[in-house]
């Protein structure tokens, strides 16, 4: 580690959940965590320095930058500009800015992977969104088409399905990325990291389970339920692709499975991830720590998974609006390897994420009958309402 | 959980790396911790809110915790009166004055052992020291004998060994508990946990591994070798033992077993203990959530432990004062299970406690046989010599 990484002043753009357990998990090796945030108190106000500003203002960022040795973010719609100034400066930027705004445009994305040989859905861009049915004809698309934003969609928000000529009203009226609707039967995210050194580890694909009828994500499972070679596959080109994207920290990789079996590359996050927040208590590395490592060009820790888990988002309750209340904590936490992590976020709001949950078990399936329960007794309402 | 436990203002008293871990875990529940610490700043200011101030004195803990809603500690060598009046100002204070009152006076804790009919050491009660050869003679000791202040030992200090009547010029000249040296074969530690409804857990025995030939500890192991018999001995004494000093909170309870088999209380802590520190990684509950919950008096969590580990103190080295160094921290990552924790204690000096290794592995011998790799490798000096 030596005396350097050790002393490093450490900034990360959003003071969010992520931040707040990246600072967490930084406190084992006493580093000190900075965090630019324009809410106060923000998530991670309770274990970091909080810095009260916005990560997508040039000017915030560049002061706040200025006064750290290195800058890494846990949210990618950041001012990359002022990340660019910062690294002319000599500051340690992870991930590096030309890889963020590869990943901040869709489009860039999108073609990336078309570059690299990856597979992703089929696609083109639109410039003009009035010309959509002409050069849906032109590329032979039909109905339903994907319609995604090429910038600032963020946690599913700039993504849509467009069922029909119908339903051209609602198109967005920007920049956007037209996709063929892959028949998903699965969703599957495969976290990957990458030192400066170029070493890489993935851990085990998480698969996103839905519930059967509404499109209503139900938990994340780890494992996955996938073939190997298909756990093998994800993991495989989550490993190329942080290479190819020549990003340094994490990237989560979301992934469909198709009805035949194929894989493709939905989207990714240069960051920690939702996705990986069973690895705080289920892997011999967290993300959190691997994420540290990475960027301060320590040796990767092992990612192996030691326990199947079921991870569930705490979200506000819907018709919930106002200061949060958590129902129902004490009696699940008289339950066995449940683990609560609450964001501290004041208000609530209908699927806010104000939490998450994860439930621990030598076997799949009994952590999967523990959230049958405790998803019925925990709730996040409003103590206004 | 509640309202009233999540949003509860709590106090520690002691900002060391014990508050350091403490207010990591509460960070989880986005509780908030503050701490009373003379040092600035101190191990736990990197995650908790730091209040200056001496936890030996009355005015400092009363102002503290005047402040607060529940007031605990991670030290014992608290001021009691203070922390009576904040009882009677209606404060929670966990665990109870009058149990460390016990607990500060060895014996006291000794005569409690007694009437309780547990087990530890014969012993006598050596007001004036003057009169130690003569109480000797009238109490049928013989030397060896270990002589403990009553008050103010801490981590192994205010104890020594008296061989023979040629080392009581090094007597101290202060009342003291007299008691017969055991035949030490092997030193066990429980950790027992107490919340307010009466509900008791107990982890399994750590087992403190010494040099064959000097008398120094090499690491702590868990699990302990020794029968099964003796470890429900163990863990049953300390579940009584917490119940009859009537603690909410944890009680580290360590004991010697003598070369017959026979155990003995020796010392007991009451709170978070460097005895478990390895179940952050590999319990099901870490001590510093245990903790949590018995003092908010929520649903203990399992204290089953999942993988063996050795926990290796890392001391400052001999020869070494001064600004920190810790040596060999990176080729010490790259290996799998290790967990590094540094206390930020800006200055080093021999011996003292600047970190911990977690070292964690399917089966003990891997762990041992990491451990003895580590060990030469990490050092903490000063970048002053």
């Amino acid at each position: 580690m030596g005396r350097s990484a050790l002393s490093y002043k450490i900034g990360v753009l959003g003071g969010g959940q992520l931040g707040k357990m990246l600072a967490q998990s930084a406190a084992d090796w006493n580093l000190s965590i900075h965090v630019l945030d324009p809410t106060e108190p923000c998530p991670a106000s309770i274990c970091a320095v909080h810095h009260k500003g916005d990560f997508r203002s040039y000017e915030d960022v560049l002061q706040f930058g200025s006064a750290m040795d290195l800058i890494t973010i846990e949210i990618e719609q950041v001012n990359l500009d002022a990340l660019r100034a910062l690294k002319k400066l000599g500051k340690q930027v992870f991930p590096d800015p030309e890889s963020l705004a590869i990943i901040q445009d869709k489009g860039l994305q999108k073609l990336s992977y078309q570059k690299w040989g990856m597979p992703t859905a089929d696609f083109f861009l639109l410039d003009d969104w009035r010309l959509l049915e002409k050069r849906m004809e032109v590329e032979r698309f039909d109905y339903p088409i994907v319609q995604k934003l090429r910038k600032d969609g963020y946690d599913g928000r700039g993504v849509q399905l467009i069922h029909s000529a119908q339903d051209l009203s609602r198109q967005f009226q920007a920049p956007s990325v037209i996709e063929k609707k892959v028949s998903i039967a699965k969703e599957i995210a495969v976290l990957a990291a990458r030192n400066r050194s170029g070493a890489v580890v993935t851990y085990d694909p998480v698969e996103m389970v839905f519930h059967p009828e509404a499109n209503l994500l139900l938990y994340q499972q780890t494992p996955a339920t996938i073939h190997e070679r298909q756990a093998s596959e994800c993991r495989k080109i989550a490993a190329d692709l942080i290479g190819s994207l020549d990003i340094v920290g994490l990237l989560a990789v979301e992934f469909f499975v198709d009805t035949t079996g194929k894989i493709y590359i939905n989207e990714v996050a240069p960051r920690p991830h939702n996705s990986g927040h069973h690895t705080i208590e289920t892997c011999i590395t967290s993300q959190y720590q691997q994420h540290l490592r990475a960027i301060l060009n320590l040796p990767l820790g092992s990612p192996k998974l030691l326990q199947p888990s079921i991870l569930w988002n705490l979200l506000g309750a819907e018709g919930h609006s106002g200061p949060a209340f958590y129902q129902g904590l004490e009696d699940s936490l008289s339950r066995d390897g449940v683990y609560i992590h609450l964001y501290g976020k004041e208000m609530t709001k209908p699927f806010r994420k104000m939490g998450h949950v994860t439930i621990t078990a030598p076997e799949l399936e009994s952590a999967v009958n523990q959230w049958l329960e405790i998803k019925e007794i925990v709730r996040v309402i409003s103590i206004a309402d």
